[in-house]
């Protein structure tokens, strides 16, 4: 049995549908361009979802396809955005989403980063005016493939209190950061800043099951473990959880990756980020415009040769496999291992996909008459 | 009362000894010049270990003298270094520190990042060779007065043990990242990637005091609440304490530090960085040179007017710290805060230092032939 902390749907019952990536991947693509994407950002956008859904972050797939829909509808998304780069220096940048998906801008802003590490070594590139970008990591990951280092991080609709806090002020913020190996795969960290996604939610109230402590408060401060405490008014908890076990480094870095998303770029920050659920409505009083996100791509051979580099981390990584285990089989996971043995398997076994998904998509379907099926 | 959660000296009932922090810095200073270190560069390392003591990280201040000694004793650290910069691109350089003091290798590394960020926006110097540097806050904040985001980060001798492993192969690996405001103090985050770092067990094997639970694992890769449970062979956890929590997310973290600090750099990484501590040798096989650090220096301007960017962390501050308090009275802080209201009560009322601590100094006033006392 493989070790996969990450398969959240490891333990759910009923897989109703089981359809291949290829064909999911057509279904998101034509469903964007009927909701008036142009062909090439679609495939941008499709390409971006599916490599969650591969990856096992269900969350962050298809699942959310629907929710961008109903951005796009009440035109909080613009689908031919006018994407800029309006400040620059010879590693930095701010580029300006113009309202776009943030599947689409994301890409060409980590693109930008690499461009800029090709002539200066590193490349930095600060985003306004975005929406919610999917998963972090493939975006660290577009730099592997040119020997760099990658990063990414976003702000997010705020769901998490800071530690003392009786509040949401900040999203679930994640870093990802995706460093090349030579014969080993990729190091790829890619985080929420907080004890638990809220995808993990999710899967406790379908089982029926209570949190862990200190993933959560509730709407009065107080720790709980319902897992609906965030639906009752509560809110996720930062890494570290409370104050004894360091919630105050959680918040910090949550905090820095709104700050370097939002503040460096002039897109909303802290309680002013837009919610993705498109039934409420943004803040009235926005401090910048839309989400905002942050990029880096660091060159190896601007710090040494790639050889070498890639050589020593094959190293590191085999000596983190290799430490003693607590428990006999239970091995050290390299960060991206779980994601990369599961994107394996989905390749050739297909997406599962749970009800409330294909209900979802069944729906998209109709709407737009493009066709959704297995077979 | 000021709310002062770093404050470790809270609750220890004696203090033998406060003294003023000029007369600790010239009598630091002293001392290492008397053990080789050119007149310059022992007041730039009794600077940067008085900056702890005056933050209250006593940890890493003072305290720290007599193991930078015996380092020097041991050949193990070179008081005349010659620290060159072996590798460059317009944003990056890679400084390998001659085996210098960290305290003296550290600044100057800093500061050719902050160069670099003149000209290139950015600006981001691996560093091999070097030893232990003491706070990582105090070199991010060295960017401030630029109008620039600082970044600092080390790696250390391994005391952690990443999630799974019943092996200690990461250090505590602190992340520091200071953001300049306007009116406001700046943001200054500094964080062990551990849930809690070592300086706060000795305070609790003084008070007698079993740790939170999460803190640590013992020599059988079993949770412990026993302040000794590192010394008595087992791991400090990192931040998230174990895999419910997100352990996985602080073993990411400390990873990212170890491998930008030291396989960007060519320093030892992993369980392969030496010890601090001069009675352990380095091990046998090294993979680089020394300990590795990494800075990193971002021009503000080189995104957004500074004006604009330090109105707008003038009103994210302002929000954060405006939050409702789940316990009245308790209100949320920002990273930073309580290092610099300690600062400001030490600069006047002087340091306070343990027995020890004060033991440690009279040693090294009567070898040294340097006077210590606090009249």
């Amino acid at each position: 049995m493989l070790n996969l902390p990450f398969n959240y749907l490891a333990n759910v019952k009923i897989i109703p549908m089981v359809i291949a990536h290829e064909k999911l991947y057509h279904f998101a693509k034509e469903i964007l361009i009927a909701a008036g994407c142009p062909e090439q950002e679609a495939q941008q956008a499709a390409t971006i979802l599916l490599s969650a859904d591969l990856r096992g972050v269900d969350s962050h797939g298809v699942a959310r396809l629907s929710g961008y829909i109903r951005l796009i509808d009440k035109k909080r998304v613009n689908t031919t955005p006018d994407i800029k780069l309006v400040h620059e220096s010879p590693s930095t940048g701010v580029i300006d989403g113009d309202g776009g998906l943030g599947l689409v801008v994301g890409p060409k802003a980590m693109r930008t980063a690499i461009d800029k590490a090709r002539t200066a070594g590193t490349g930095w590139v600060s985003v306004r005016n975005s929406n919610h970008y999917g998963i972090a990591g493939c975006y660290a990951m577009m730099a592997l493939e040119e020997d760099c280092i990658g990063i990414a991080m976003t702000n997010a609709s705020p769901l998490v209190a800071p530690t003392y806090a009786n509040e949401r002020l900040l999203g679930t913020n994640p870093i990802a950061v995706a460093i090349p190996a030579d014969k080993q795969p990729p190091f790829v960290l890619d985080m929420a800043t907080t004890t638990a996604a809220n995808g993990k939610l999710e899967i406790l109230q379908r089982k029926e099951q209570n949190t862990p402590d200190g993933w959560l408060q509730d709407a009065n401060g107080n720790p709980t473990i319902d897992p609906y405490g965030v639906k009752n008014g509560g809110a996720l908890l930062p890494l570290g959880g409370d104050k004894d076990h360091g919630s105050h480094k959680g918040y910090g870095l949550a905090s820095v990756v709104d700050i370097f998303s939002a503040v460096l770029s002039g897109a909303n920050y802290g309680p002013w980020v837009p919610p993705f659920v498109a039934f409420l409505d943004p803040p009235s009083d926005p401090v910048g415009k839309g989400i905002g996100h942050f990029f880096g791509a660091m060159r190896i051979d601007a710090f040494r040769p790639a050889s070498e580099f890639k050589s020593h981390m094959d190293n590191w990584i085999t000596r983190f496999k290799s430490a003693k285990p607590i428990v006999e089989g239970r091995t050290v996971l390299i960060p991206g291992d779980p994601e990369r043995i599961m994107e394996k398997q989905r390749r050739i076994a297909g997406i599962p996909l749970l009800d409330p998904v294909v209900k979802d998509l069944q729906e998209l379907s109709a709407r737009f008459g493009v066709p959704f099926n297995e077979a």
